[in-house]
């Protein structure tokens, strides 16, 4: 696990890519972890509160909270699964289940700005993965991640919101363990844990949005939106 | 990242510590991750089923799967989350939300035995580090860990159910991200995040139950205990 220093402030339409390739030294095999919000500045997913009307349902939420925020997260939700005063647990276009739609104001490149997901973060893994073989012609895997709070368990985890070029569940059904006992169904979240790996060493508060975890020898290629439940198998709607 | 080869099938009553002490080299600061199954086959927390008569209500909801089995789950469950069929998401006494309320059939010692979480995986994971300080004279942190699946995503992460000697949770509150921006109520789950990371290296199949992560410099002591959100905070009981 390597963090990548040197990466400065990235502003819409930096080629990130190319800010990594800069700043790294990429082996076959590397898998590439961003942390989304440099993916979302680049691709312009930053929202000047000053341009935000609240709605009257975003206002009562806020509470005392700035209600033009709690604006963004509803509009970002595709479904409100809990809210407690302003604090919204949603689920994004995406599928994915989080604190306030996977909107954020840390890190923002603004005090008065909020940054979004990326509309696609499994394609702007896709289309750093595809530069980055480009500039270093190395087959390196990208994970794109956020930090997610979870039930019934204090603190966030980073996890992966967008992947390419590595699987992104280990499966391991019908395969036996060292006492021949079938394992059913059992399915590995590698690109959560690489994810989680990445930010161990990424630090939050020091401006490093990549690391490179190395030595993995990943197999696939898989979309993190393969790691959203479908609603038929979700005892958790 | 170092996956810790050699150490044998664990017996009941054995010193695990001294097969980890004999199997790697550690350094000052190392976090030894330990799947709990090879600390709960040491702690003897094993059931053969043979020995198991199962309830109606383990009955009811085993269908046509082993209702010892189910019998088992619900004995080591304080509440019952989610039923589907034989499938129980559960709290555990400990407080941890979980399949099977901990209960596994895979790597057990014997087909036709379970293997149950430790009584107190954190005393576990304490008495595991004092050992290990006192063989090898090195200063490393424990975690003790075991697969839990989660809501809205597929697959499983690797957690930390049991812990000392390293923080669990990493407070950022009140601490200023690069553009000044209070970081409020944020604290990362780096006990997971290393659990999750040695799984990895670990291999499921390889019998491989330790792994060795390095070069993380974390102050602190908590224990996985800390890492259980508190019902009053709860939104998803």
């Amino acid at each position: 696990m390597i963090p990548v220093a040197g990466i400065p402030e990235v502003a819409p339409g930096d080629d990130l890519a190319g800010l990594i390739a800069g700043s790294a030294e990429l082996l076959d095999g590397d898998v590439v972890v961003v942390a989304h919000k440099a993916v979302s500045k680049a691709e312009g997913r930053v929202v000047r509160l000053a341009e935000v009307t609240p709605s009257d349902r975003a206002g009562e939420l806020a509470g005392d909270e700035d209600a033009r925020r709690v604006e963004v997260v509803l509009r970002e939700a595709r479904r409100i699964v809990r809210t407690r005063g302003p604090l919204v647990i949603a689920e994004t276009g995406h599928g994915f289940v989080c604190a306030s739609a996977g909107v954020d104001a840390s890190n923002a490149p603004e005090p008065d700005a909020v940054v979004l997901l990326p509309v696609d973060p499994d394609a702007s893994a896709r289309g750093l993965r595809d530069r980055l073989i480009e500039l270093t012609g190395t087959r390196v895997g990208v994970v794109v991640t956020d930090s997610f709070g979870r039930p019934w368990r204090l603190g966030t985890t980073d996890v992966a919101i967008g992947s390419a070029g590595i699987p992104v569940l280990l499966d391991l059904n019908g395969r036996r363990d060292a006492q021949g006992y079938e394992l059913h169904a059992t399915q590995i979240a590698v690109a959560d844990e690489i994810a989680g790996a990445a930010e161990l060493v990424r630090g939050k508060l020091d401006g490093v949005p990549v690391a490179i975890v190395r030595g993995l020898e990943l197999e696939g290629d898989g979309s993190a939106r393969d790691l959203v439940m479908p609603a038929h198998r979700d005892l958790f709607r």
